[in-house]
């Protein structure tokens, strides 16, 4: 395939306005007699409030009004994320209230303050005596599932769905009896948290019309209209969501987190403008995080090296509420099916669990790096252990072209792996350092290491994929473009732009796109998530696209009495092809639709396109780390992504997402990860200070790589790209440091107080 | 024709918005870094400026930049908002700078200083010390015809243009020849001035995309869109225009006034945000007047009253810039040829003549009020004079239904004048009041008087006609309405959604426009003018809701595998026809809609309607009046506009704009005018206390009626209504004075002092 604007580094579109500061955010907005809140937060971490004194509070001037669980008349609403469905089996947990009287974390939702500024709400807020009746409490998912144990939700069981899923020729303990050597190993991924730069804030206002209008920093203003309309009762329509520039979301802002809250809060002051705008300290705790995440595997080869069997039990730790329900954890689990099929034999039980602990959601990868994590490690032990070097095994054994997903029934259609394998390999130079740091001494050790993964794009089959765009032509040629599908950071308006370009046959600059989303403006598109919207909305913006090209040609074909197949677009000119003549300019024909006095006609397109496709993307990970044995710091001295995700409709921006996600991996892999007091359930990391974010001067250079097949179901031969990074790079370092000091550790993060003890067991220092 | 929705007294969609001060006009909207600009403005009426001196200004602390006419780069412009015209022919008079070396009026702009705030520019300006080269100047348009006038564009002569035109059977002076009696006449009208709450405003801005952005006041943002592009010599792509909330415009904004002045200033500055806040007195000087047109009669009957020839010259003065041209002066001389059509032989001179006196331009009835005053004024007198009934003379030469406009071509399908003056006679007791009226003596003294009118709806086929909307559904079936025309206070917003509810049969509430113009999200349409926006973009909104209701009922057709014509929409719930039965609600199909995994495609539509028709609104004004002859004072006792405009959309909306027309009318006729001081050139009128703009204690009583032929070449039947109110009430009044006394007048406007010396004149007083 050859493209003219599709694959060119073109410089993001809004790399101005936000180098310059003139992209305005949520908080930048301003409205006359906007008022400010603040959340009242339960300082237990189960049990209910008892009683409230509000009189000290009330009395504060400023403050406007004061909002207790009694007072609001709210649905209880499932705040996920998700395209709809019109089948209640597939509905979201509808567990939220906006405020609670029972308590299931530490920093839940029990009260709320409106005041003139947001001093006076934090001032009013501390001034608010609670007291509780506290229940014990429970912060481990599988202390959770026990008879006994504290029970969160209803008076059963903390179990929010268990999944057992099995397929292969044979039962699971009859191909296991024929497997020449059987592997067990636990992994426990810790949950992190997103961190990204701008925290949740919203405001809402009901306006002159009548029509409540939200404006907040989310990645899907579609279903924040819907999950609000839901909580609120009132009717979609009356509903207005608008999404500003946004300062990140990773996941965490698919979710309906605050938006219910400022909404209900606007409607408890008559419709005045209410903000709420959540600190950092409340964004991690009560917001949403990466699950926490416990494998526990038994897998079965051949003496040869060929899987047989393999089953893994995965507990998910979804914290206090449902959010995204079981999906993190299945998609886990598909992913386990599919990456490596065994010949005999597959069965995977999944856990979600409610604990007492900050409410577990989308994030970017959605539960794939901890299962990549537990899968890629345990592939690699098992490799060692059966005496193949790990790449081999894992090549042998992982999914080919033309391979059917057992669950989704998806056939893949292209498959860069092997190339991105022997890319990886050439990178690190693999064989020679494989032998190379075999059986070091000192305390300074070098290794290498190695990942892969498969990735689905966007969430067909599993529901339903639909994305709009509209295309307008202007006077010069040049075109408006709205698209529903979000624009977060990771600059999808840009590539939607060169989408637009390439099928007009102008250049990149002459797309403008209509920023950020309004329902009332922008085409419906649930929003970023399941790195989809290049696939899905890259759909609807090509047949939008496709539509305002072939009306301009059908325009050009008539105005010069020839046939519309001999008309073709180039650079914003109209030429003949048979002739190899150039007719006019774009800017002519356009002026004359706009203009031409008998036969004007505005051109434009809006396209709704209900994609039923999906296409894997791949990729590997390879480092070579140097690790300190004495003090279990970990260095990375190369690492590199190289992905198969289709055609890379713009190069820089890729790269920068590769980058970004290979950051989170690394975080993941060797520093973050969420701590509570086991005394109180409080969440003791919920800052930048105690929360061990990579900062620049802990990472390391990242190189990026791509090989590009085709594909034939994405627009443009195009796949995943947005989440598949964050993916590999924790089992790369795993693996490289186990292959530095020979020691296998089986959580992480990795930091040096974990690999401290783990070395000093092993008897290193 | 039935309708449910159409024809509804609907309360208008943002009175709310309005009344409660949550309308967000542009002088609401506040931006960082906002610069203020203040124009430099000619104290001559004819000549050049020789130099500045702007060493003081410079030095004022808070001035940013101060602009001469050097320093700017900007093509010659036409201001006018008319539809773009391809042939160059047709094309308006480019003979507009931003800033002007030679001086035309008192007030031209000839410099800017843009500053921190606005008094500091204001301050800047008076510090600026501007020498002159003063020429002879002309202010009235007969006398700027004349050989050695003081010519103001070019050097050959000041009549931008003149029109000849001619019909019937016969040459006009054997026409002339054949006819009883013939009565010679000459009429003035004085200039007026739109006098809208909200002034010229707008700013402009470089968005971070580098796109100019200006936010502006205006009927007509698209078309402004292509003059600033022009003027700045941008790509029309790269100019974006939004209209907040309009406090009126009445036609001065439907000219492109002071966008490239705000445009240009930003460009000065860096494309920091410059506003430019013109103030009532530079509105009044500095924008655009009502043309003030001088007619001669000449006029022949046959004994029994049929009109036998006629002819008219007008002569309108169009002050020292072109804006809307010939097309005004032209506009009165169609409706001259049209309304009474005469058996023999029909001549039209018309002279569209620059002299240095404020720039004319639109305004509602666009040269209709001024040619409707002389001609039902030279009627009535010709009936007098003849002893005939003026109603009876009017109504038995007035054109009839089947009617070809010899101008256009258009054919009259609907005519309701009949109609109208039966109900006008019977409103004001015609019969009885003209005889009980005769022959009074004494200083108090009574009159009825009547006038009629036709209005052209629309500019087809001298201008093209196209107009787009925007239709989408919401998942509760409610529906958003995106057109391109323009709100300016008139209501139309709300009459779309009424049009939108009709067609999709669901009541009013559930559509929401999407308000103001952007023309980076709003269809295409030239905008508010012509009183053409429920006739074309009604035809848009009709076809889009056409085609949102067409895809509904075939999705229920789909569902219920049953016949798409046995479909039917009414109060937002499916039904079967044939069976008389409810097959779902509107919202549930919607929901399906969007959420249907394997057929889900969200509904809407975009048109873009080129409209190829016209059709004419008729109407009549019955007054009665009392005189008192020694003040020269006016007291309407009682008057009334019956309307046909079709089908009333909204009546409340209807009588809304028929009682602000008759107002603006009642001010023509009875206290305004603009006066210049003949020796400098100055006007003398500039401000609210010197113009005599009728308050609310000068305003009668207004009655206001319809009648409703449906007319097949609107969309749901209707014609124009905008502007036909401001037309016959002058006339009406001033029939009614020479009723009353027996004195004709042959001037606007008509207030106690030219009346006391018309009376003395005739020895009343």
């Amino acid at each position: 395939m050859s493209f003219n604007v599709i694959g060119k580094p073109v410089q993001r579109g809004d790399a101005a306005a936000k180098v310059t500061g003139r992209a305005l955010y949520t908080r930048d907005m301003k409205m006359p007699g906007m008022l400010y809140a603040k959340i009242l937060r339960a300082e237990i971490a189960h049990g209910y409030v008892k009683s409230y004194d509000i009189s000290e509070a009330e009395k504060l001037p400023g403050v406007v009004k004061i909002v207790l669980p009694k007072d609001v008349k709210a649905n209880p609403w499932p705040s996920a994320g998700h395209p709809y469905s019109l089948n209640p089996a597939h509905q979201d947990i509808a567990d939220r209230q906006i405020l609670n009287e029972k308590i299931r974390l530490f920093g839940d939702e029990i009260g709320a303050v409106v005041a003139k500024d947001e001093l006076t709400a934090e001032k009013a807020v501390k001034l608010i005596k609670v007291a509780y009746e506290a229940l014990p409490f429970v912060l481990d998912a599988e202390e959770a599932m026990k008879e006994g144990a504290p029970i969160l939700h209803g008076d059963e069981t903390n179990i929010l769905r268990h999944t057992d899923i099995k397929h292969g020729k044979e039962e699971l303990s009859t191909a296991f009896s024929k497997c020449d050597y059987i592997l067990e190993q636990e992994f426990d991924v810790t949950p992190v948290q997103h961190a990204h730069l701008e925290n949740h804030i919203a405001y809402a206002y009901v306006d002159p019309e009548d029509r409540l209008t939200i404006v907040t920093s989310t990645q899907i203003a579609h279903i924040v209209r819907r999950v609000v309309a839901h909580a609120l009762n009132l009717p979609f329509g009356k509903v207005r969501v608008i999404q500003p520039y946004i300062g990140g979301g990773f996941g965490n802002k698919q979710d309906v987190v605050i938006e219910p809250m400022a909404a209900m809060l606007s409607l408890a002051c008559n419709g005045r403008p209410v903000m709420v705008d959540l600190t950092r300290e409340e964004v991690f705790y009560g917001s949403r995080t990466r699950h926490g995440i416990r494998f526990k595997f038994k897998t079965g080869v051949s003496k040869d090296g060929r899987l047989l069997a393999k089953s893994m039990v995965s507990i998910g730790n979804n914290g206090a509420y449902a959010s995204h329900g079981h999906s993190i954890v299945a998609k886990g689990g598909t992913n386990f099916s599919r990456t490596y099929p065994a010949e005999l034999a597959t069965e995977w039980n999944g856990y979600t669990v409610y604990t007492n602990t900050a409410t577990a959601g989308a994030m970017r990868g959605y539960g794939i790096p901890q299962v990549n994590f537990a899968v890629e490690c345990h592939m690699d032990d098992l490799a060692d252990d059966i005496g193949m070097d790990p790449i081999e095994f894992k090549q042998k054994n992982v999914m080919k072209l033309g391979f059917v997903d057992p669950v989704s029934g998806i056939e893949i259609k292209s498959c860069g792996l092997p190339e991105c394998i022997e890319k990886g390999k050439a990178y690190i130079d693999w064989d020679n350092k494989r032998k190379e740091y075999l059986n070091q001494k000192g305390d300074k050790r070098k290794g290498v290491g190695f990942a892969l993964f498969s990735y689905a794009t966007a969430v067909w089959p599993f529901s339903m994929e639909l994305a709009g765009a509209r295309l307008t032509m202007n006077q010069d040629g040049s075109l408006q473009l709205t698209v529903g599908a979000a624009e977060i950071g990771q600059g999808s308006d840009t590539v939607f732009a060169q989408m637009a370009a390439e099928v007009m046959g102008v250049p990149f600059s002459m797309v403008n796109v209509v920023r950020g989303t309004d329902t009332d403006i922008h085409p419906y598109d649930p929003g970023a998530y399941a790195s989809r919207q290049t696939y899905v909305a890259g759909q609807a913006v090509r047949q939008a696209a496709e539509s305002v090209r072939d009306q301009v040609c059908a325009r050009a074909a008539k105005k010069y009495d020839i046939d519309v197949k001999d008309v073709e677009i180039r650079d914003a000119k109209i030429y003949r092809v048979s002739a190899g003549r150039l007719l006019c300019t774009l800017e002519q024909l356009a002026m004359e639709s706009f203009y031409e006095k008998d036969e004007s006609s505005t051109i434009a397109s809006e396209k709704s396109a209900n994609v039923k496709s999906n296409a894997l993307a791949f990729g590997v990970c390879v480092t070579e780390v140097e690790v300190d044995v004495k003090t279990g710091k970990v260095n990375i001295l190369k690492i590199c992504n190289i992905h198969d995700s289709g055609t890379i409709i713009n190069p820089i921006l890729a790269s920068g997402q590769v980058e970004g996600g290979m950051s989170m991996s690394c975080g993941l892999a060797l520093s973050e990860g969420l701590k509570y007091d086991p005394k109180t359930g409080q969440m003791l990391t919920d800052n930048l200070l105690d929360y061990k974010l990579p900062t620049v001067l802990d990472t390391p250079h990242f190189d990026v790589d791509f090989v590009e097949p085709y594909d034939v179901t994405g627009p443009f031969g195009n796949k995943a790209l947005g989440e598949p990074p964050a993916v590999p790079p924790a089992a790369a370092i795993r693996n490289a440091i186990k292959h530095a000091t020979g020691v296998r550790v089986f959580a992480t993060p990795m930091n040096p107080q974990s690999l401290f003890e783990a070395f000093r067991e092993a008897g290193l220092n």
